[in-house]
């Protein structure tokens, strides 16, 4: 069995990301940079602010909305939402 | 400001982590693949265990005790602790 772990990066390396898959299923953990982000789902996508804060605009949403440690918000599979980072912060995005 | 994001190996790739620095100090987000892992601090480590579980033997134990989703443990400074993975987990390590 392969145990090698897929680092991805994107946005510049800016934002880069850790793959997993455990029994609560597929994930990525990962950092954002200080920054502005557009990101696009393939997947209906529970994102789960680990260590910092996101501010974030979402698919459904004409205002931001601040998610601290803790907080999680859901996003739709082929939708798009912005990003407005702070400070540098580390999520769990998991994949439905 | 460099923005850029410090991607960490260890254990053969097995282990991975990513360094970040915001208002909660410095910590890394990383994930271990399945093994049995020995690390040692040089400062003291919040561990949290953000997806997945960790079986672990703290320094002033015998036993192992499991850490699940949300759960947290303390590591002294200049101390080794023993890991046992049994499913890829997900973790955020603080430092102090």
């Amino acid at each position: 069995m392969s145990t090698a772990l897929t680092v991805n990066s994107y946005f510049n390396d800016k934002v880069k990301s850790i793959a997993l898959d455990n029994k609560e299923g597929t994930s990525t953990v990962g950092v954002m940079a200080v920054g502005e982000y557009e990101f696009g789902t393939s997947q209906r996508e529970y994102m789960t602010v680990v260590s910092g804060a996101l501010m974030v605009k979402l698919p459904s949403s004409d205002s931001w909305k601040v998610f601290v440690k803790g907080d999680t918000f859901i996003v739709e599979a082929n939708q798009s939402f912005q990003v407005n980072v702070k400070e540098t912060t580390a999520y769990l995005c998991r994949y439905e």
